[in-house]
């Protein structure tokens, strides 16, 4: 692999808070997320073929956002080491109220390579079975949708029409369905 | 659409770049990207079923990212205000050499809401014709890929094996693509 003339040059930190780094190598700025060591992206069909989405307020956008179930890996202080499905199985449970009882790596790559290192794991969930209504941690707000697939594009059409943005990897998430159908 | 809460709190600034913002609201940081109004990824697939990606070093992840060519909208002094399409367009021509007959919007959303304000608009580029190498401008090193859609699954595969992460918009655009066939 050629190294690039760029990594003989130091990162400087710009600003770090609880969560991010902005940092800069060179001319280039951009963002390191802190204490975490990769990001699951769950992509959750019932058994009655229904897309699980969840719904959130995003303070980034000052949204409320559509979304696949999502979480960090690693982000628990004392679970630093944690495997992708044990992420994923507590992002699902505590997000959408879901038990599944397996797990399936889609595939694992930067979502946005040119702001940000971060690097998400798609994973499959299946043989779902709810366990509580979902919601989040403490901290969190969320409402979960079950979406037919038979319905997905005029659903999520519906949901920006209602002036909800809709998360471009919840089409990634379709794409390894259509795959695997 | 409701008012939340946090939306009474300001948007407090930690650390502005030339390119990025690190800002918090109440408990949540996130960054911003300064002087830009969205970015384009294009799916541009020639006359012989070849989808054109693009390869260059990125500074947040320290490697060579397999991605869609993609770019920013309105970045440039004196054309803050242009459409997608320009953009595109010269995006498309600028890093791959490829000018397209047509531009169709596919999607717009966030690429990862709870990090950044980035959002994205896929376009898909047909009626492809190659006016030069590509490269990208006087900053960028790219290097241009024509992978067959019939080998894609194998040809990501042998980049990932070379070291080189694949981006997963690639995913987002092959969902749309096999939409449309």
């Amino acid at each position: 692999m050629d190294r690039h003339p760029l990594e003989s040059l130091p990162v400087e930190t710009l600003a770090e808070g609880k969560f991010l780094r902005l940092a800069q190598r060179g001319p280039w700025e951009f963002v390191e997320r802190v204490n975490t060591s990769g990001a699951v992206v769950i992509v959750a069909v019932t058994l009655d073929d229904k897309l699980v989405l969840v719904e959130q307020y995003r303070v980034p956008l000052a949204r409320y956002v559509i979304e696949l179930p999502a979480g960090l890996v690693g982000d628990i202080q004392g679970q630093e080491h944690e495997a992708l499905v044990t992420a994923a199985e507590r992002e699902l449970l505590e997000e959408t109220g879901f038990q599944a009882a397996r797990f399936e790596e889609l595939a694992t790559g930067p979502t946005t390579a040119g702001l940000a290192d971060e690097v998400v794991t798609f994973l499959l969930a299946s043989g779902l079975e709810r366990r509580h209504d979902g919601g989040g941690d403490e901290h969190e707000e969320i409402v979960v949708h079950e979406v037919p697939l038979a319905e997905i594009t005029a659903r999520l059409r519906d949901f920006e029409a209602a002036g909800k943005p809709v998360d471009t990897k919840i089409f990634t998430g379709l794409y390894f369905l259509a795959q695997r159908r």
